[in-house]
């Protein structure tokens, strides 16, 4: 089990109420259902629940866990502050990214005023940066899942097919393979000029010959998701498009090929995007050039034109270079890296990074 | 599109930063995408969103849009929070519930700490609460998708099939049958002992002879949801199931005769309660019986025994008695109810609440 250690704020707690907070008492205890919280002090972690995750913490949960009924109490909260302030913190530390101001406004009053709350985020997001070995074969065995989900759907698809159709199968491929059914990534599909949305949701549009198709799919397993995307062509694609997604590819290498300790993540942004400018097409790489990812799609460091973040051995970072042009179409290439001692692991490398033809 | 209207605060502002946040903006603009700020004032709305979503916004948004590249801002919020200072609010009222702590944060001191920042959680939850005609077709369209889906999944079910491949077809039939793929609430599929468990995630077990299943679903379908469970037995069920399901449905029936404008959320949950005390069952039915449905799963009344609300027309609510025997199992029936002026209209009655029999 995962500890903020040595934090010096005496407690930490994390709530989660209606599913927003869940990611911080995941990292923490293992623990994924949509309500509970967790107490963590130097000597002991205690994840409290209500009546309905009490046999799902017995399955789940890495430290101790109780009922709040049992300790009296209506809500985990309660629960969790009541057991926190027995320990007589002189501070109490929280997670501001995930908790809402709803929660943090009742702790507040819960502990009366006379503990203080510090909020640490910061602490929180080094902590869930940095990957273990047991977190890597997480990640890894999500990237097997989506890997073979993405093949088993592409095998089925046909001109004629249906984004919805074709996102559906994906998932479906996804789960029947592994793949968690707890907070579930949204699946990006679109086809023809639809793919200038960098973010698109599925619709009833079919599969035209001479679509280029986006395929945008983080599959979650044991927790930690990984973050892929593939493009494949409706019939043979055209010169153009097969110049263009050499171009995409290429802004990825370029930017690969930087990676290691100590790089700024600025640095690779600045690679990729040299690549596109050189092509006339900076203006249509309108995102950053990855993120880290783990139990939530976004994390440290931040890949982009203003990121400060140093690269470190332990973060599993994506490269996803793309350009949209509104009216034509747009392409991304997306693979997810393990920052190690000497560089970098392409840990999607099962999956090919061509153009895949349909039909 | 929906506003906050006289709120007399000047202005109000949402915020969704990573998927964090997203419910406030898709209520008030119809936009659902994963970033995004909307400043609403008693003039004018006006969503911002990063250039990954400037098509989406045009797409789905019900108000004024622009990018905030275009306004020279780094993000949606800063160019939010510009808008909305230049607006020369007294107040600048926000969704606490949904925002998260360190949006909340970022705003307080990017208004400088002129401008005054008021939760307006309620003000927000209680115009949620009352669902309008076009939202009630929403769920009711909902609904519709997940009936289809629940009976092509039933259809293609034996003895042996996993819990998870049930669970991934209930998906895919909801999904092809044309549910949102964005923000999608976890489907609960559990089956035999493992029922006791009121919010079981798909395992690979096996259905087998003699199981009882549970399958609760949430379909969303233009950002509504409904929220149905249903249990069917492997084979025939024995006599005991039979008539342990026809006290869960009766404790149902007790409450949904009930529901009518004005009557006492509490009132509901005793009458169920009451079924299964009678039977001396009351200690296995954990939680309480029911929540409003709209855009979140779960949104104002809450229908429990520490409930103040009473109901009023245009609530939408989940009734789902159960009990959970841990050794033995559980069972829940929950179906969908609106609220009228005179009673209730299931609004989930296109699905029998049979114990259904596979195999």
């Amino acid at each position: 089990m995962s500890s903020p250690g040595n934090f010096q704020a005496g407690a930490f707690i994390a709530v989660c109420q209606d599913g927003e907070g869940w990611e911080d008492i995941f990292y923490l205890s293992g623990f994924f259902g949509t309500s509970g919280a967790l107490v963590v002090t130097p000597e002991d972690s205690v994840l409290f629940v209500d009546s309905r995750y009490i046999e799902l913490a017995g399955e789940t949960c890495a430290c101790k866990f109780m009922s709040c009924a049992t300790c009296g109490q209506l809500t985990p909260m309660r629960a969790a502050v009541a057991y926190a302030t027995g320990c007589k913190p002189e501070r109490v530390a929280f997670g501001g990214r995930k908790l809402t101001y709803s929660s943090y406004r009742e702790l507040y009053s819960l502990f009366g005023g006379n503990i203080k709350l510090v909020d640490y985020s910061n602490v929180l997001m080094n902590m869930r940066r940095r990957k273990s070995y047991e977190e890597t074969v997480k990640i890894r065995e999500a990237i097997d899942v989506a890997t073979r989900a993405f093949a088993a759907a592409l095998a089925e698809t046909s001109e004629g097919v249906t984004e919805r159709n074709f996102a559906a199968t994906l998932e479906y491929m996804a789960r029947t393979g592994g793949g968690d059914f707890a907070n579930l990534v949204p699946v990006i599909v679109s086809s023809g000029v639809r793919t200038s949305m960098p973010h698109a949701p599925p619709t009833e549009k079919k599969f035209e010959r001479g679509d280029l198709v986006m395929a945008d799919f983080c599959v979650r397993r044991g927790g930690y998701v990984c973050d892929i995307t593939r493009m494949f062509s409706i019939g043979e694609p055209s010169h153009e498009i097969c110049s263009l997604y050499s171009l995409v590819r290429w802004a990825q290498e370029e930017a690969a090929a930087l990676v290691a300790p100590g790089r700024a993540a600025r640095e690779l942004d600045a690679a990729s995007r040299e690549v596109m400018e050189g092509a006339s097409l900076g203006d249509y790489f309108t995102h950053g050039l990855g993120h880290g990812i783990g139990v939530s799609v976004h994390e440290m460091p931040s890949i982009n034109q203003f990121s400060n973040a140093l690269l470190t051995e332990g973060d599993v970072i994506t490269l996803e270079p793309g350009f949209y042009k509104p009216g034509w179409g747009g392409m991304r290439v997306e693979d997810d890296y393990l920052v190690t001692k000497t560089g970098a692991v392409r840990l999607t490398d099962t999956l090919s990074r061509e153009l895949f033809v349909v039909g």
